[in-house]
C-alpha cells in the first residue's frame, strides 16, 4: 500500500510500504477513507533532520473496519470509524476518567513506526478503547468535519474546557490555525460572549469570525497586548487559548491574560523552559493547564453536534489531495497557501 | 520607635526611625502587638546585595489602631486589627473577586519605602479595605494563631484552594517551613485523606502529622518520586502544594504530580524560567497555578476556625523575641533553629 513518509525538514515522500497486519488480539486492521495534514506536522517539516528519519506520518483518519483481532468486541468489518491522535484501551484510570492521552497502555500514532494516517491503511491497537463508530456511510459529505474529531476540533474543544470557559469568561485565542479557530468555535460552543483571535491572515481571520470571533487582533507583542486590554476594560482576558506552540505565542499569552485568569495551552510546546515566575505567571495568580487533547473523550459530545448540523468544523479543510499529492500538501500548509489540507486516499 | 532594616544579605538592624504619621483620609495608624520574621524574609536574608539596601522589614502584624484618616468608617481607635501581606482598596473588580493582591490601588508592604511590620508602629493604607477587625483582647492567647492569618495560614491556604483540594484528592506538600506545615493543615480542613508532607526536619515534619500529614517523605530528587509514586499507586499526587519558591522544589514538584494533576505554588518563585514543555508539564496535562495568596478575602473563612479553637496554626512559632532581638530571629530561622519566630514589640 502507499503511506507517507517524512525523511527530515521538507523532504515527505510517498512510498510502497507492507500493508499492515493484525499483531494482537486487540488489534483492528482500518482502510483510510479520510485523512489530513496537522498543522504539528509542520513543526518537524521545519526542523527534523535526516538522522531521524525516515518515519510515517499522520495522526488523524476515518476509515472502514476491514478485520479485527480476536479480542475485538465493539467493532466489524464494515464499520466507519475515526481515530483520534492517540490510542488508548479506554478502560485504566486515565481513560476512565477522560484523559486518554494519559492512558497506561497507550500511545501516540508516532511511538509506533509502522503506522500513520497519511497512508492507504493501518493498524488500529487497542481498537475497542481507541476507535469511534460512525453512524454515516464513507462518503458522507460530513466527512472533513468528523475528521475533525480526530484531533483539531477535539484539541480546540480541549483548550477551552481545560481554561474553563464558559457565559462569564472573555476569551483570547492565540493562533489563526486549524486548532485555532476550532478553539473559537468550541468557546463559542461554550458560551463565551466575547471571543478575540489573535491572527493575521485575513482568510483565517474570517473564518474565525464565522466561527465565533467578536474581535481580531492582528498585531502582536507589545501592541498586540495594548489591544486585547483595549477591549477588556484594561484587565486582559479570563482564558487564554495558546494553539500555537511557539514560544512568542506563550509569552503573548501572559501578556494579554487577566490576573487571576487562565492560559489553556494545547499547541504542542518546541520549547522546554520559559518564564513563570512573578514577572510572568506568579504574580498575578495565573494558571497554566493544557496538554494533549484526550479528543476520544469529547467524540461524545462533539459529534452529535456535527452530525445535527449545529457546526461545521470541516470548514478548516480548504484544500483536498489524493494520496499522490501528500508532499505538495506539506508544501501548501507551510507556505501558508492552505489552511488544512485533506488527504482522500 | 523602633523598626527593623535589612542593609544587605545577613545584615538586619533594629533602629530608631520617625514616628508614622496620617498621609491620606483612608490610613490608619496602627501600633504592632504581634508581628513575626516570615520564611520569604529570608531570601533577602540569603543573598540582598548592599546596593539594594537598607529597606524597611515586615508584612505580618496585629495590632491596635491609633488614628484614622478622615474617610475611614468601618474602623475606630481602640480596634485590634490583623493586616494580610498586602493592602488593598476592597472595592475593584479584583477584590470583589477574592483577588486582592491584584488590586488596582493596593500594594505590597514591601513598595512602601517608610513602612514595615517588624516595627512597633506602622501605617497602614486603605485602612477599611485591608484591615480585619478581631473580637478579642490586644494579649489573648490566640494572637499567634491570629497572626497566620496575615500570611502564612492564609497562604498554605491559598495553595490548597487553588490546586483544588477535596476530599477526592490525594496531596504532596513540598516543604516543611510555616506555609507547608499550614498548607497540610489547610488541604486536612479541605478534606483530603491522604496528605504526604515532604521535608527532613523531624519537628517540623512532627508537627506536620499533628496539622494532618498522613505520611512523611524526607528523600528529595528521584529517591523523593520513587517514594511519592508507591504511596499513590505509582501514579502521583492528584494536587502538589509547592511551598518553597526554589526550582528544585519546582522540579520535585512536577516529578511527584499525577497526570491530570495540578501544582499549586505559593513559594514565591526565587526563578523566572523553569521547564514547562512536553516532558514536565504539558505531556501530562499538568495543570500550574497559584500566586501571591489574598490572605484578605480567606480571614472571613479562617478566623472562625481559629476563634473556636478547631485549628491552632499558631504552633507554627517556636520562639518569640522582643523588637530588640529581631536580628537573632533571623540569624536562629536561617539557621534553622526556629522555625518561625514572633515578634512582641
Amino acid at each position: 500500500m502507499k503511506a507517507t513518509l517524512m525523511y527530515g525538514a521538507g523532504d515527505v515522500r510517498v512510498e510502497d510500504v507492507p500493508d499492515p497486519v493484525i499483531q494482537q488480539p486487540t488489534d483492528a486492521l482500518v482502510r483510510i477513507t479520510t485523512s489530513c495534514v496537522c498543522g504539528s506536522d509542520l513543526h518537524p517539516y521545519g526542523s527534523m533532520s535526516p538522522e531521524s528519519g525516515p518515519v510515517r506520518m499522520g495522526h488523524e483518519f476515518l476509515g472502514v473496519v476491514e478485520e479485527t483481532g480476536a479480542e475485538v468486541s465493539t467493532l466489524k468489518a464494515g464499520d466507519l470509524v475515526v481515530a483520534p491522535f492517540a490510542f488508548s484501551d479506554g478502560t485504566c484510570a486515565f481513560c476512565r476518567e477522560g484523559l486518554h492521552t494519559s492512558c497506561v497502555h497507550g500511545g501516540f500514532w508516532d511511538g509506533l513506526e509502522q503506522e500513520g494516517g497519511q497512508a492507504e491503511a493501518i493498524r488500529v491497537p487497542l481498537a475497542d478503547g481507541t476507535l469511534a463508530k460512525l453512524p454515516v456511510e464513507p462518503d458522507s459529505a460530513l466527512a472533513p468535519s468528523l475528521l475533525t474529531l480526530s484531533d483539531v476540533f477535539g484539541t480546540g474543544y480541549h483548550a477551552a474546557v481545560s481554561g474553563g470557559v464558559d457565559a462569564g469568561t472573555s476569551v483570547a485565542v492565540v493562533g489563526d490555525g486549524a486548532v485555532g479557530l476550532l478553539a473559537v468555535l468550541s468557546a463559542k460552543l461554550l458560551g463565551a460572549e466575547q471571543i478575540i483571535l489573535m491572527g493575521r491572515h485575513k482568510v483565517r481571520t474570517d473564518l474565525g469570525r464565522e466561527f465565533g470571533a467578536t474581535d481580531v487582533v492582528a498585531e502582536r507583542g507589545d501592541e498586540g497586548i495594548e489591544r486585547v486590554r483595549e477591549l477588556t476594560r484594561g484587565e486582559g482576558a479570563h482564558v487564554v487559548l495558546e494553539a500555537v506552540g511557539y514560544r512568542p505565542a506563550y509569552e503573548q499569552s501572559y501578556g494579554i491574560v487577566r490576573p487571576g485568569g487562565t492560559i489553556s495551552r494545547v499547541g504542542v510546546p518546541q520549547y522546554e523552559e520559559a518564564p513563570v515566575g512573578f514577572g510572568s505567571l506568579f504574580g498575578g495568580n495565573i494558571t497554566l493547564t493544557g496538554g494533549p487533547a484526550p479528543t476520544r473523550a469529547y467524540i461524545d459530545t462533539l459529534l452529535p453536534r456535527v452530525l445535527d448540523g449545529t457546526v461545521d468544523p470541516g470548514k478548516v479543510f480548504d484544500r483536498t489531495v489524493g494520496i499522490d499529492q501528500v508532499p505538495d500538501g506539506y508544501r501548501a500548509m507551510a507556505d501558508r497557501e492552505a489552511l488544512n489540507v485533506l488527504v482522500t486516499p
